[in-house]
């Protein structure tokens, strides 16, 4: 058996009987992969649903022909044909690779399932070509470890069976099948790095070592096996510095080496947000640890900000100004059917009424029901009114109260307040006014606040 | 101040006032080198005592006047020469850059006294090429972590001030001070790997990315910063799996995930014997801690045996065969003085004497002094004679008996022994034989067995 052929056998093995997408440019690559597809499914050596998605990119004036091609030939190989169009905005050549990766990326999420199984054509010059320009941009391990065998993206599989076969015994299969295959012009165009790479880098070094391309994608796998290290320690060193809710200690964390610290912090963010912190980033967040305790600096990374209060940070999201934001009741409202409020920027849900049902992660308050002229309304702001919590001696200022329950200064403008008319009734979450605390055996007002994971 | 003067001011700030020898070829970087410190001298920015050392390799026809012009230049400078001679057995190309490296080392450790500081040329380009040299091996994270700016090497600090320097700039200083300099024309010679790196790879990069070879420097010293990661996360891992003998428990070792088990092997044999396993001899280890206990194969690693014993295992260097190694007394030896007897292979020190003196580190056992007509000797090879151990019920054999002590089989060839003619005595370290005890208050020799770390 051909080595592409067995190649494919043993990467899907493991995926018996599960539909398999193929991304699918027509290219040489993409066309040897479905080509030795549908040869094994012909000889009954696999069995499962072959669907080629090809993606109509729009950057070249061939691409109508190309998908045309395409379409073709999954029909010639009885393969099942989808194809999307994308528009990419063209503004500079060097980011045009990225682009046209991210309209890919979002393309074959539209179709495809989620947890697929995405077979692409990357090969063992792909790798190297991927490797060097990590080494380009001055990577560490992370991007050094290139493309996986298999990896889960964009809640799919990717799986990319040919990464060790060379680009060379691709275009031999493809010729001894007389296959046809797209030549997409872009691929001399040396404007492109990774083409720069593959005619002018890779060429002149495999010729004095013809191994080179199987060294590279060896340390590519070396790398990926030590980002597995480095993820372990960071998991380990985090068992002792994050909380339940997500929080970091500060005070665990400056013991860390200097080492030890950016790799716990990259994992982290990556784990929760996707994204990876520069050096100068971990150095701020750094920073702000060690700054006073009266300062409370924010760190922005990206779509993420990292704040301090007292001994501990928290990493959240972007929030919204939501001061304006308001749901008031009619005023004859006597809530004998329950409310269910949405709150903004992902706060969560406060549900409001006489028979209100008690959930899990939520907070319980019961009150004493609005007179009938009242209006009640839930928002995010106040005038610093002097309250009396159920659980405090004398009446004070909101602010000190707030203060006093240990609440982040920037998760003070994010607590829902329960107004009647213009008087304070309950903070949700917290507490209820003295005089707005139910009779024993009166009518009550229930509601039920259910946090939401970014209502931290 | 010129960049490379300020490099080699910071980097010599540490150590201030310590002598610097300067691995001095006579190339341009080294004379840049030396040049640049000899002028911080003179204006008296440091005041270090400068000595160049030169290696005359001996590979070279112009081997003889290199060594002269070196000389010279010292003297020209100010600066203190010194030089050893190196003959190299010229074997084949591909391995003489490792040949001349090895002797550059030894004789830079002839020359100079252990923790010295010695400073060289090595530049970023030279970082770059490193790093490429251990990507065409396929290297993992610490072969691309390539040249550290500081590093201990055999005892030394080696220091290497000017790694953040391009060739470019040291050429420019080099040339804008007229600095004569050897051109040692191994240097075009594309047969050597380092040389098709220098002359045919990095320029075609560097021509289209300027930044290459400070991107490959970020890389190699994120690679760095990760082998600390991996070291800390292998010493963590250590710390439930090794015993205070240095041996590995296997339970836990198979517990591990197959990247830990290999990051702990490795750090483990490299800082005990200096040695790093490739993946098939870290392969074996897996395997021979999985295969039956009756079982027990020995594993050679160049110049290190892995044995397993039960759920243990061991790492030493080979054994000497020494079965026929023997040591006796004359027989009418009355030990009024204390015989000191140094075991073979590493294996410690005897003490034997009717007044020798306890030691730390060591087992000290008490037997009736022989007859006048008695010859005494310490042998490692035994008859499996029938034994009465002093805690011993009955008498068994002797091979009975070293079983009983659970001593690993390999151990069993590496015990002293203590015969009085032909009859045993004593198995030092664990036991005399109940008709050699001594009676309370009657003459005793005494027999102090130093064990070494290697008897282990």
């Amino acid at each position: 058996m051909h080595i592409i052929e067995q190649s494919l056998l043993d990467n899907l093995h493991c995926y018996a009987d599960k539909t398999i997408y193929v991304a699918y440019s027509g290219g040489v690559d993409s066309q040897a992969l479905l080509f030795g597809l549908s040869r094994l499914k012909q000889q009954q050596l696999i069995t499962n649903q072959i669907i080629a998605c090809h993606i109509h990119h729009g950057l070249s004036k061939n691409a109508d022909s190309w998908q045309q091609f395409c379409q073709q030939q999954a029909v010639q190989l009885g393969v099942e044909f989808i194809t999307a169009r994308v528009d990419i905005d063209i503004e500079s050549k060097s980011s045009l690779e990225a682009l046209a990766r991210e309209a890919r990326y979002q393309s074959i999420q539209s179709l495809t399932p989620a947890s697929s199984i995405i077979l692409t054509g990357h090969h063992l010059d792909d790798q190297t070509e991927t490797f060097l320009l990590a080494l380009k941009r001055g990577a560490g391990v992370a991007g050094l470890s290139a493309m996986k065998s298999s990896t889960m993206l964009f809640e799919r599989q990717v799986v990319r069976p040919l990464l060790d076969v060379s680009r060379k015994t691709i275009e031999l299969y493809a010729s001894s099948y007389e296959l046809e295959f797209i030549d997409d012009e872009s691929n001399i165009d040396e404007n492109f790095d990774r083409n720069f790479i593959r005619h002018s880098v890779i060429p002149v070094i495999s010729e004095r070592w013809p191994s080179f391309t199987k060294t590279v994608a060896r340390t590519a796998h070396n790398c990926q096996q030590t980002q597995i290290l480095l993820d372990d320690l960071a998991s380990k060193d985090l068992e002792t510095i994050e909380s339940t809710d997500e929080s970091l200690s500060v005070e665990p964390l400056l013991s860390l080496s200097k080492e030890r610290f950016n790799n716990l912090v990259i994992y982290f963010l990556k784990r929760r947000f996707g994204t990876t912190p520069s050096s100068s980033q971990l150095e701020q967040i750094k920073q702000q640890m060690l700054s006073p305790l009266d300062r409370m600096p924010e760190i922005v990374l990206g779509d993420v900000v990292v704040r301090r209060f007292k001994q501990t940070l928290y990493f959240t999201k972007h929030f919204q100004d939501i001061s304006d934001w308001r749901w008031s009741s009619h005023r004859d409202d006597a809530f004998a059917d329950t409310h269910l409020i949405t709150l903004p920027d992902n706060l969560g849900e406060v549900g409001i009424g006489l028979s209100v049902t008690p959930q899990n992660n939520a907070a319980l308050h019961q009150v004493r029901p609005p007179n009938s002229n009242q209006q009640v309304s839930i928002r995010f702001s106040h005038n610093n009114p002097k309250c009396h919590p159920e659980n405090r001696a004398h009446r004070t200022s909101l602010k000190k109260v707030l203060k006093e329950l240990n609440i982040a200064p920037w998760q003070r403008k994010r607590v829902p307040f329960v107004y009647y008319d213009e008087a304070l009734v309950a903070v949700l979450g917290h507490f209820v006014c003295k005089e707005f605390k139910p009779d024993e055996n009166s009518t009550k007002l229930t509601i039920n606040y259910s946090f939401s994971q970014d209502s931290r």
